[in-house]
């Protein structure tokens, strides 16, 4: 017999089912979510928590000609299976397979790129106003949990829907959660609302009651005041309304039927800026995802879970560094924006709950406020991923270095991250940082120097910034951290033929590189810079002079980067004549796939560098080897 | 007779002041903000409005233990004038003079830097967490307008404190505009409060008899449902309570007893985070400016007034251009956010109010809103000043570049932007902007050649960036565009000694420098390059060949900027031994002065590029002699 799911070949096989087949469906559904998750990795919770909501939308909706957007997207998966993904469902994240994102190359159900959070009602907004000006009839869907919703960008964008009475619908998915719980007031209002079930009821039944009466209708109608009064003592979406948006729910997000007549009700009411309410659960139908969604939102592939248990993360010795120090200086505090777990912080939040701020999913608030702390003579830690900090880059320029205040950046997933592919690369710090005056900016070669230069940034009292790669590191050093000399590295090598300058996670690939070129009679320098600004110049000169031949390597685009930099020091020097390579990313966005797989492919491994430098010195062998051919003619 | 002014030292000194002499005082220091704003420019309309504010608030609080925070910062005057500034006053945005904007360097009064609309509540959130930290009773205040409001920062910062029960006091300055009239459903629910005059005696009314009744606070506290409906039938701070912030107000922003009695009421009572809404009149107190207060935003020094008449702005011709463009193609259309009228987009938005969408100061969300139009099919052009697009960036990076969709950023105010200083000037657009994959950038060096530039980038069809200075530019071409070859600069002088390889406003500079070098003997080419991204590298190539000898000019810093990325390329390359000359901005933030004074002190007139490119010809003709007598030896 057919499985439901093998009957689903676009949406609109999904009209045809009834409500008892729909049950089976997502039962299938969910099933295939826990396998392929558990296979490839994935954000498990979030999508389980939207089975229902995704299938109500795509029955109620026509996509693609009514857009659906998803908020960060990595909830996008059932939606991926009922637009015509479901035979290569199980290539998810998995290198040249589908994206964990929505992905327009893949479908034309997916309108945008999606991956960083609460850009869904901007994207919205832009598409209706475009729908408008075209004169259609098509709606626009922007899904939004509740923790994005609180990002600067969503709020711009609704305060501005609201008044422009732009016509969209806003789809709140309202699970309680961003990655870490949800922190903001927003959330707290909606929390109010959620927990008193006994509203739900009570306004359906007046609702009910009311519409079975003769003059129910104008009942409910009754008038501006009765009407604002018996909403706010009753109903909860004031805050939506005074935002100009209509407001209607909240709905069980795992009811079909509830959430079709919601739906239906919108897309045949009124135009104009309106939001659903739905409240959802994370992980809901998988009995290990309900209770640990944290644990659950994004989850590795099953064969990852045998790490040696030598090897630690750098997340981790972040942490157990800042710890430290936190212990010995109470001036020390910590702010981040939603990433208390993917930073290491939990613990430290445990131990220090009044020094640790998670602000939500707010880069921008989470720099500046950490700059006003910084104003009084504290010394912020601001812990974020890479990718998420380009949304402080003003906040960085602005309130921190213009200052010159003592905000330490703690970057983590500096460099390619891996399965989350092109919209979560940290790949572009390095460049951004560099052009900010007085901003020191280093990358340690392990956890050991990662704790050193957490220790020297808190003794530098000006604004700091380390960038560290996702993943572990075999270094782990329990010792107390010992100070690095400010702007300088350390040579790990010494070789007569070529200098490799690298910092930060490349120092490691480029020692292995050394070794595999004295193989083959090519002799390195390898020096672990640490610092990218400023610049060690002792070691670049005295590499230029040594050996006449330089290879920088970063894990950046090379735009830009520490390479760049370098080229910029030795013009600066006016050493001219220097063979330099700078080993980099290239200048495009970088798909998903293994971390490891996405280096080595990127010429960012062993390997790959030792080829580069390889291919460089045969050209200058063969160069030097003509000049002196010349010289002896 | 001593003045009423004369008397101030320091805030304290207001306290022993009547009604009567205050009135006197705001008048003497209403008539020195119009003298001084006439001698120097400034922001007068807006430091008009806050004049009585301004005196309240140092009455009532005790600065700077109490840390008042001006967002933005350019309403400050009155509170420069009062702690301790008035002698230098006259200074105000002169070189070397007082800022236009609060400076920690100039006073204790100021307890951060800032500019850029939207920070003061994340910086009050985090001095509130230190003060928390420490224990003190200390206070803080953000006075912050409703243009300001509405900019993600700080509605993220609102979320937070409201849900974080941060101990901070918000004063909702409202005075209905941003810099042009605002937009937002926020500013929406002020307005129709605003307007409602009948409320306000309403309430006092209803407060004053039940305050003297003899139970008369228990009725005011007579039980959360009573409250809450009499709240919301009467009393508009509903959103502010919904966010979790304790709303007071409105209340008249010109008259000081009622300004004392509302802040000190607020000092007295509880804590955790309050806004106190106060309505004022931008321009308050001189006809002309209350008549205008866009075009009193910020004025230019009287003696400025009389320009060229053959002279027109980059941002005027931009808008001619662009109406041009959007008259024959109905797909184009355009984003700002609040610079409707700097950007020189007024007229279009009159022309085309449905193809114009000005968000208010949302960068962000202009951004997203732009990529989302684009992928329906039209055009957008995003016409933001540099130093604001920097809150963009990672938008650009994630939602139009990712997606390579064909969204303009129209960039003006790019380089040196003269009198507002350090927080606005856009020097770091080439550096950020160039690491993005897939992004064009140009800069045209007049405005005809902006004028074929817009029309390139509407044929080009993917995200392109255009940056183009503040202030004149004398060639007006009232021609239609041509197309520009993609990639493509042009040699506009010729010459064996030196290449100088510049970029738009550096261009003309260029030209005089090389005109003033011919006459020392020195032969340079010049060529106008017109992209930066991607770079013409033939005219690299055959500079280098032809001269041996590249200079390259631009106004942005050096870190990461075009200079760097010709470093890139001639190393790309292989072209080693090239003397280069990188010309451009030094890593330093730029204090504020008239906008060629600045140009001229960074070496970026004329006369400062020649001054450089002699000193680099003077050492490589040293270098060559040397070398020539060695091989004659």
């Amino acid at each position: 017999m057919k499985t439901k799911l093998e009957r689903i070949g676009s949406p609109e096989d999904l009209k045809n089912m009834g409500h008892d087949e729909l049950t089976h469906l997502c039962r299938e559904i969910r099933s295939m979510l826990v396998s392929t998750s558990h296979e490839n990795g994935g954000h498990l919770a979030s999508n389980l928590g939207v089975v229902e909501l995704t299938v109500a939308l795509h029955r109620v909706f026509n996509s693609p000609s009514d857009r659906i957007i998803w908020d960060v997207g990595h909830q996008c998966y059932t939606h991926k299976i009922l637009t015509g993904r479901k035979e290569e469902f199980g290539t998810i994240r998995r290198h040249r397979g589908l994206s964990g994102f929505p992905d327009p190359l893949e479908s034309e159900h997916d309108p945008v790129f999606s991956g960083h959070a609460g850009t869904s009602v901007s994207t919205a907004a832009g598409i209706a106003a475009a729908i408008k000006l075209k004169e259609s009839a098509d709606r626009v869907i922007a899904v939004i949990g509740d923790g994005s919703l609180g990002a600067g960008i969503a709020l711009e964008a609704i305060n501005h829907a609201g008044h422009a009475g732009t016509d969209l619908t806003i789809i709140l998915n309202d699970n309680g959660m961003s990655i870490s719980p949800t922190v903001g007031s927003i959330c707290r209002a909606l929390q109010k609302i959620r927990c008193n079930r006994k509203y739900i009821s009570a306004k359906n039944r007046i609702h009910d009651r009311a519409s079975a009466l003769p003059f129910g209708r104008s009942f409910l109608e009754m008038g501006a005041i009765m009407k604002r009064m018996f909403r706010n003592t009753i109903m909860p979406g004031t805050l939506w309304e005074e935002l100009g948006l209509l407001y209607m729910g909240p709905v069980d997000g795992h009811n079909i039927a509830e959430l079709e007549e919601i739906l239906a009700r919108r897309r045949d009411s009124h135009s104009g800026p309106a939001i659903i309410h739905v409240v959802t659960k994370k992980g809901k139908g998988y009995r290990p995802a309900e209770a640990n969604a944290v644990h659950f939102h994004g989850i590795a592939p099953s064969c990852k879970k045998d790490a040696p248990e030598d090897e630690c993360t750098f997340s981790g010795i972040f942490a157990e560094s800042l710890m430290d120090l936190m212990e010995r200086n109470e001036k020390i505090v910590a702010v981040t924006a939603a990433m208390t777990d993917g930073t290491g912080l939990a613990p430290v939040a445990r131990k220090f709950p009044d020094r640790v701020f998670d602000v939500g999913i707010c880069e921008q608030h989470a720099v500046t406020m950490a700059a006003g702390i910084a104003t009084q003579g504290f010394i912020p830690v601001v812990a974020i991923y890479s990718t998420f900090l380009q949304r402080a880059y003003d906040q960085i320029i602005h309130d921190v270095c213009i200052q010159g205040l003592p905000v330490i950046f703690a970057i983590d997933r500096a460099g390619v991250v891996g399965d989350d592919g092109k919209t979560h690369q940290g790949i572009f710090d390095i460049s951004f940082l560099r052009t900010v005056p007085g901003l020191t900016l280093c990358a340690p070669m392990d956890g050991a120097e990662l704790r050193d230069m957490l220790g020297t940034a808190v003794a530098a009292r000006r604004p700091f910034a380390i960038r560290y790669p996702r993943g572990n590191t075999a270094a782990r050093s329990k010792k107390n951290g010992c100070m690095l000399r400010p702007g300088k590295g350390e040579i790990l090598r010494e070789g007569s033929d070529c200098a490799i300058l690298a910092v930060g996670s490349m120092v490691g690939p480029s020692l292995a590189a050394a070794e595999q070129l004295a193989n083959a009679g090519i002799d390195c320098t390898v020096a672990n810079m640490r610092y990218i600004k400023p610049l060690d110049g002792d070691i670049i000169l005295e590499a230029a002079a040594s050996t006449g031949t330089i290879v920088t390597v970063e894990e950046n685009v090379v735009s830009g980067g520490f390479g760049s930099a370098v080229l910029e020091f030795l013009n600066r020097e006016g050493m001219r004549g220097i063979a330099v390579k700078t080993v980099a990313l290239q200048d495009e966005f970088i798909e998903h796939g293994p971390q490891a797989l996405m280096r080595e492919k990127s010429g960012l491994d062993a390997a790959g560098i030792a080829r580069q430098i390889w291919s460089l010195y045969s050209d200058i062998h063969r160069e030097k080897t003509k000049q002196r051919a010349g010289a002896w003619r």
